[in-house]
């Protein structure tokens, strides 16, 4: 299946550590064109790329009817012919252009398309070298102290809670939002200002990890991000280039460590 | 708390359908601007704004340190005053700019600030005349099968599901990805061309009902949105504005009517 992806993953609990392999979702970058001009970059699972086109353009009141969408195709890259990353959309209305206020930009990321988007944010990010190393207990035991930090989440279930730990456990900062990568960028802003951006501390994120999140922890130069869902592909293929450790499915008493399982000890 | 908001819900369970008050978490946009200049827009849970600026200018490598930020202040809505939506960060480097391609938008949303974003879509959305009417116990039985449509889910953990079903409880459509707002589209977009997009149709979604969401089935003209979890603030308010029937935490046989209740029969 083109939306999950085999990789290496060290799962660990209170009885064993195995070096296996497991599934995780797929994420790349879709950019859509329209007319030949760049609309918007989507990072996406790759599958029904068309129709995701196709409802992002009626979403965004670009085309009102299905008659108003002509032909839709993927630009083929130059140099990887086999990515299809870039699709197309020519609408049946001659000479239509989409004016530059109507671009969208449809997560944090920006750049002229997909790959670009990826080429500059790892010109942009440094790989992190950090001698860190925590114990699975004080793993084990984040994401209850997450939890109970959150003053809204028991109320409404609605809020993503994102909190930075020092090597000892010791909880620097939390923020929630209902956007995962706002509560990252609180933390990163507020550790920025108060001086706690430090090269040994565990980030602990309420949801899944994707790209975005682990680009931000990375940009701050954070060795550990861990969450008690599911990574995506690009987040861990980030942090193993980067030398970051990530942690998926971090719950009661077992985790899978992604990358860098370095700074995992017993 | 400016993060949590009281409304009125319809709770329904087997033994009971109340008229209450519930919390639901806050959603509003912000508008990030550097030296005055508009840089991002993002819908975020309000509290912590400050941070949240110095944290996206931090992540997207806009600054580097801390010394690089000057003042940070909200800019006065002269209209509504009370509104603290716009964040202006002064950087010490006298007449940096930041050039356009460096503009980020943080979701799908465009235009020149939260207020304006928020009256663009407005504009464009037009209300939901629907004559649909679907009953508890149809209601009750979407999850499971959302679940059961859902192939990669069980194994990962990691992607989100939308599907439309009809008036009857027939599936027409189901989409995954790791966004949620591109699991609408797909399916929004699938829906168009294959003209099954019907004034008829409950869309029903595996994760929270936001803001995006709710304007995405909103300018698709679905007339019942149901998620398993929290809706946001804003998409309550934009559902009942615009004549939708929000539903959240649908969950065995309980479920919150967050608006237009009238479409939910027993």
């Amino acid at each position: 299946m083109r939306d999950l992806k085999r990789l290496q993953v060290l799962k660990i609990d209170e009885e064993h550590e195995k070096h296996t392999e497991d599934e995780v979702v797929v994420e790349e970058p879709l950019e859509i064109r329209v007319n030949g001009e760049s609309l918007s970059v989507t990072m996406r699972t790759p599958g029904h790329d068309f129709d995701l086109a196709v409802g992002l353009l009626f979403t965004e009141g670009i085309v009102r009817t299905r008659d108003e969408i002509g032909t839709i195709a993927y630009c083929p890259d130059e140099d990887q012919p086999e990515l299809k990353n870039v699709v197309n959309v020519v609408l049946t209305q001659a000479g239509r252009t989409i004016e530059s206020s109507r671009r969208l930009w449809s997560n944090s990321s920006c750049g002229l398309c997909g790959k670009a988007t990826l080429e500059a944010i790892r010109q942009v990010c440094r790989p992190i070298h950090s001698a860190i190393s925590v114990s699975h207990d004080l793993l084990y035991s984040l994401p209850s102290r997450l939890r109970d930090g959150q003053a809204a989440f028991e109320r409404t279930g609605g809020l993503h809670a994102v909190a930075l730990f020092d090597a000892q456990g010791n909880m620097l900062l939390l923020r929630e939002d209902i956007g995962r990568h706002n509560a990252v960028d609180k933390v990163v802003g507020a550790a920025l200002m108060n001086g706690c951006l430090r090269s040994d501390t565990v980030m602990m994120v309420s949801g899944r990890l994707g790209f975005e999140i682990a680009q931000k922890a990375l940009m701050a130069g954070i060795p550990i991000v861990a969450s008690i869902s599911a990574p995506s592909s690009l987040a861990v293929e980030l942090a193993n280039d980067f030398g970051m450790t990530a942690i998926g499915f971090l719950r009661g008493h077992s985790m899978n460590v992604y990358s860098h399982p370095e700074r995992v000890t017993a």
